[in-house]
C-alpha cells in the first residue's frame, strides 16, 4: 500500500524503468495451490501490446517481445501449468529493441512526467519516461492475471472495453466479446469511425484519448471494508494510478449528480431493475455486476511542435518523432481489468478472514 | 491505510456509529509543535452542519451540536490555543438529540448501506446507517482542519466549492469566497435558481445531488509517490472514500478524453498558460494548482415511495419519513476539502522524509 | 502497523498521556457478532493495577480508577453483555487523582524517556511520562481482553506470570494457576522469598526488575506468515514494544545458542517430547504450545539520589518522591499476556483469509 | 510491514525459494541520488558466504557464487559506481550448484520448517527449506548494504560479531575489527578454543549455535516512534526474523531483570558512563551507541540419526547428509547487520519527515 507495492493481502510490487534492464514485480499473498498455465499468462499480456492486426495503426511499430521469467514462488505440473507455493511470486520481463536515442533530451516533454520526476527525484536524463512510462505496466498485467485465476475459481469475471474514442460513443455495450473486436471495442459499429478518425489525427502528427468501460460480474454482496477502505475508494485508487487517466465513475458516475434521489436510487428486490450504484452501496458490494467508467487522456507524445523548457529552464520548442501510439487506450484496457481484479482479489481475502466466525 | 485508518505518516482513524454514543477519531503522525485555536476547528466544523441561514430549507433540521472533546495529544497555551505534542490526537463529539424511532425499522433503504452492511456483518438492526452515515465525517473534517493548520505552514490552501445542484451550473468559479456564499456556490449567480430547483424537489419528497470542486493553491512541485501512490490515484482514493461520491476528475477529466494530445498539452513554461493536467503530471505535482471536480449523488433518504425488501427478503415498499437534507452537497464540502488536506499533509511529510539529502 | 497502530487484520491504535485527559484506544478489524462481557473486560484490566491484597506493597498505592467508557463498535444484549458490530471498537478510560506536582521537573529523569521525547519531540514539561507512561498499556489490555475473547472461540488461551524477581527465580511453573498467585507467581513457593527481597529494596528506596513468561495453548499449526512476519518476529516486536522489556526468547531462547543441533532439535512426532522451539520453526506455529520468556528492568523510578541533567543541560541530582512501584512486573504481566494476545488474533485472521481455499 | 515486506519508508520485499530459480529483492523508498559502488557491495555479500579461509571447516563446502544482478532503480556513473534514481532497486541473484538430490524427501526434518510449511501452504515437496532457507537471506544482505550506504552519509556505522560459539564466550570485544576475524570473533583470542570445538561437533556429526552481537556507532538522539514503533521492538522484530534467532536483548538484557533500578539507571550527563539501556530509552535513541545481543540456535541439519514423522504422519528415523554448516553463526552476522542497517535507514527517513518543522 505504499508507492510501489499495492494490496493489503494480495500485494503487487512492481520496479523497472522502461529503458533499463528489465521491468518486473512481486506478487506477495496469492493462496498456495493455485494453478495456472504459464501461455495462458502470456496470451493476456499479448493484449496490452501493439497489435497490428487488431488495432491496425494505431499503437506503436515498436515490438515489445514480453517472455514473463518467473522466479520463484511457483512449481510446474507440466510444462506449462505451474501451481503457487504461497511464496512470493517474481517475474522480470527484460527490456529489449531499446532505442534509446528517441527519448535523451533535456528537454521537458509537455504532458509527460520529466518535469515532475526531476523535480521529485533531481535526476536528469532518465530516458524514456523511466518509470512513469507505460511500460511499468507489464507488471501489473502480470499480476492482474493471476489474480484473475484466483478470481475465477469464485466465478467472478472482469471485462473492459472501450466505449470512446475522441468524441465517437458507442451505445451498446458487449463486455464478454470486447477483447477480440478491434479496438477492444464495447460496440464494434462504431469501429470504422473510430478507425478513420485515428487515421486523421495521426496525419497531424496528434494523438487521441478516449473513455474505457470495466465491469465485473459474479462478485459477491459483501466485499469492502468501510470506512476509508470502501471497494469504490480502492478501486479508484487502483484505476487513477494508471498514468493516462483522469477520470473515474461507479455507477451512473457523474450523470447521478443530476437525478433525483428517486430517480438514482436503486430499488431493492430479487431481480435488481436498474444499477445506478454500479454494485456498489456505503463502500461495499451488493451483489450487482461492477460497473465502472474511465476517461483517458491522449497520450502526450505527438510530433507537432509544441513550447517547453529545458532542464536549464531554458524556453525552446519540441517535437517528438520516435515510435509512438496515436491511440494507447485499447493497451491500456487490460491494464484496467488488472487493476480491478488485483483490488477484488485483495477484497475477497480480506473477506474471508473474518466471514462466517460467527453465525447469525 | 486499512479499513478505519487512512495516510501513511500523517494518519487519522475514525469511528463511531451515527446513533451510537459518539464518533470520533486519532490523529496520528502531526509533528510536535503545531499551533492551533480551538474556536477555529469549531468553526470549520460548523459548515458541515445544517446551517438554516446559509443554506436555507437545504438541510435537515436536525440540531447537531458538536462539541469536540480533545482526550490526548495537545496541550494548551491560552484557553483556546493549543500546541501538540507529537502524540495521537484523540478527540470524540458525542451524539445527542437522537431519535432513533425515525430508523428502527428491518426494510432495507435503496441506495443505503443498509442491506450491504446486512450482508458483510451480519447484524440486523443498525440504527440509521451506523458507520454508513454521513456522521462518520465530522472526525474527517476535524483531522482535515488540522492538517490544514500543517499546510499553512507552507502556505497550502485547499478551497472547495459547489459547480452545480442538480442540473444547474454555475460558470464563473470563485473558490476563496465560496464558503461564505449560499450553498457554498462557487459562482453566486446561480443561487437563486437552485433555490428554487430545492424547493420544488423537496416539496415532491425528492432529493438532489450536483457536482463540487476542489482546488489546492500552492502545492509545491515533487509531492507524490510513484506508481501506485501517485498523488491523483490518492486524491480519488480519499474521495471516493466519501459516501455521497461516485465520479471524480482531475484537471480536464473526462473532457480530456474528447481533446487531442495538441489540445490537451499544458506547455511547460514559467508562467502555465492551461492546467488540463489538473497540476498533476505521473502523479507527481507540478506546482501548478491541483484541480478536482467530485460528482455527488441525491440522498437517498426520500419521502416519496420505493419499492425493496425487508431483512427476511420479502418485497414491501418504504417511504421514508425523517429528518433529511434535500440537498446535502454543501455539508460535503468541507469534507472533501478536508480529505484533500489529508492527501497532501501526508505527502508533504514523505516527501520532506527523503528531500535534500543529496544535492545535484 | 506505524507508531501508535498494531496489527494488520486486527488491529488496535492507542492514544493518550499518563497525566492528560484520558488514555483510550480503537479496535479496528475484530470480527462482527463477538459477544463479551464489560464485566469480564473490567475484572482483567484490574490486573494491571496496583493490587494490595495481592501484591502487597509492591505496587504504588495511587489508585487507578479504571472506568473503561466504551463509544462505538458495540451493541449491548443486556446491561453486561454486548456484541460487536464489526465497526472500530473505541473506548476511553480518564485519567483521575492525577497529582501533577510530582512530575513537573524539567530534570531528565535517568532511565525514563523524558530525554529522549525531548530530543525527537521538543516540547518540554511533558508531565509524568506522558505517552511514554505505563498508563497507557490500559488500552493494550483491554484490546487484548477483546481478542482474547475472539481466541477462546477457536480453544486458544493465553497465559502469563512471574518466573523470577530480582535474582531469585521460581523452578516448577502453573501457568493456568499464576494470575490467583500473589506477585502472580509461576511457582508459589518463592512468593514469600520475593516479597521479603521487594521489602528490602523498598526500603532502601531502590526498585528491582524479574523476568515474566507468557504460554499460549492450543495454538493451532500454520500461523505466521514468512518471512519478515514470521510469528515469533511479530510476538518479539509486540512485547518489545512494552516499555520495561529488555529481552525476549523463544522456546530454549539464549540456551539453544549454548546446545549442540541434536539437543536443540525437538523430534517430530505424536506426542513431542521436548519444546525448544517454543512452538515454532521457521516463523510459523507448530501446534506445540508457544513458549516465551520476557525480561522485565526494574523501573527506573527511584528516591535514591541519581545523577543527571536538566533541560539547560547542567548536571544536577534527582531524587524521585511520588508514588511509585517497587516492582512492576505483576502488573506488566496482563500487558504481555495482552500483546500475545493481539498477534495471535491477527494471524488467526490472517490465515483465514487464505485457507481452505484450495484442497490437497 | 507484511510478509515478505519489511520496512515503512526504506522498504525491502524478498523473494525466492532456496533451490528455484533465483533469491532477490525490491527496494523501494530509497532516496535518489545515493552513490554506492557495485564491488562493494559484492565484497559485502561474500560475507555471508561459506569462507573456508576465515571460518576454516565451519561452513558447508557449496560454493555460492552470488552474483547480483541488478534490474532496476539505478543508474551507473562508472563501471563499478551507480547511482540511484529513486525508483524501485529491484535484483535477483541466481542460484547455481543445485543438487537437490540432498533435499528430497518427503520426512520432515526436525528443527527445519518441513512441517509447518506443509501445515500452512499444503504442498509437498518443496525442496531444500524452500523459502524458509538460509539462502533467503542473500536479499536481505544487499538491502541492508544498501541501506548502511545511506547510515554512512550520516556518519552512522553498524557492527555485528561472534561473542560465543557453543559455550565459549569472548569476554574483550573490538567490533570494528570483528569482520576481519575468524569466525568473526568479536574476541579473537577464544578462536582455536571454537576451532577445536568445532571440529569436534563436526565429528560427531552434529551442529552448534552461538551468541551474536551487533553495535550501532553515531546513531543521533530520537530516532524511533512510540508506542508500537519503539526503536527497539523494531530491531527486535527485524532480528527476530532471521531463521536461526531465538532471543534477542537490548542492552542489559536478562541481565537487567536482575539489577536494582540504581544499578540499571544510566546516570545522565555529557559522558555517559553506562549503557545498560543500550542507547535507548522509551523507545527512542538516546545518542548512545545501540547495543544487541542475539540467541543463535544450532543448525538443525545433522548427520546424526534423528525421530521424525514422513508426510504420511507415520514415525521413522532421518540421518541427513548434505553439505551443511556445522557452526552457521558467522554466515548470519552480515544479515544481523543488514537488518539493523534496515531499521535505522527505515528511522532515519521517518524522523526527517517531521524534523525541524517547528523550532523550539
Amino acid at each position: 500500500m505504499l508507492a510501489n507495492t499495492f494490496g493489503t493481502l494480495f500485494r503487487v510490487t512492481t520496479f523497472g524503468e522502461s529503458h533499463g534492464d528489465a521491468v518486473g514485480g512481486v506478487i506477495d499473498g496469492c493462496p498456495a495451490g493455485l494453478q495456472f498455465s504459464l501461455s495462458a499468462i502470456h496470451a493476456f499480456l499479448q493484449r496490452r501490446k501493439p497489435n497490428p492486426q487488431l488495432h491496425g495503426e494505431v499503437s506503436t511499430p515498436r515490438i515489445e517481445n514480453d517472455d514473463i521469467h518467473f522466479h520463484s514462488g511457483i512449481q510446474h505440473r507440466d510444462e506449462d501449468t505451474v501451481i503457487t507455493l504461497g511464496s512470493p511470486i517474481a517475474f522480470t520481463v527484460q527490456n529489449r529493441n531499446v532505442r534509446a536515442q528517441d527519448y535523451t533530451t533535456a528537454i521537458f516533454r509537455p504532458g509527460h512526467a520529466d518535469y515532475t520526476y526531476f523535480k521529485k527525484f533531481g535526476i536528469q536524463g532518465i530516458t524514456g519516461g523511466g518509470r512513469a512510462s507505460g511500460r511499468e505496466t507489464v507488471a501489473r498485467v502480470v499480476a492482474g492475471t493471476i489474480a484473475g485465476c484466483l478470481l475465477e475459481q469464485y466465478d467472478i469475471h472482469v471485462y473492459g472495453g472501450t466505449e470512446a474514442i475522441h468524441n465517437i460513443h458507442g451505445t451498446h455495450f458487449n463486455y464478454a466479446q470486447a477483447h477480440r473486436q478491434p479496438l477492444y471495442a464495447l460496440d464494434s459499429d462504431v469501429v470504422p469511425r473510430w478507425q478513420e478518425r485515428i487515421a486523421e489525427v495521426k496525419a497531424q502528427g496528434d494523438t487521441v484519448g478516449g473513455i474505457a468501460r470495466v465491469i465485473a460480474y459474479g462478485v459477491p454482496a459483501g466485499l469492502g471494508e468501510p470506512v476509508f477502505d470502501k471497494i469504490d475508494a480502492r478501486l479508484a485508487y487502483a484505476l487513477m494510478s494508471v498514468g493516462t487517466v483522469k477520470g473515474i465513475e461507479i455507477g451512473a458516475g457523474f450523470t447521478a449528480s443530476s437525478y433525483t434521489g428517486s430517480q438514482n436510487n436503486d430499488p431493492i428486490g430479487e431481480e435488481y431493475e436498474q444499477n445506478n450504484a454500479g454494485g456498489i452501496l456505503g463502500g461495499i458490494t451488493t451483489g450487482q455486476d461492477i460497473l465502472i467508467r474511465i476517461a483517458i487522456k491522449p497520450i502526450p507524445s505527438i510530433s507537432k511542435e509544441q513550447k517547453t523548457l529545458n532542464s536549464q529552464g531554458e524556453p525552446c520548442t519540441l517535437s517528438i518523432q520516435g515510435r509512438h501510439d496515436t491511440c494507447v487506450l485499447p493497451r491500456v484496457i487490460p491494464v484496467l481489468e488488472s487493476m480491478v481484479k488485483l483490488v477484488l482479489a485483495d477484497f475477497l481475502l480480506i473477506d474471508r478472514a473474518r466471514k462466517d466466525i460467527f453465525s447469525f
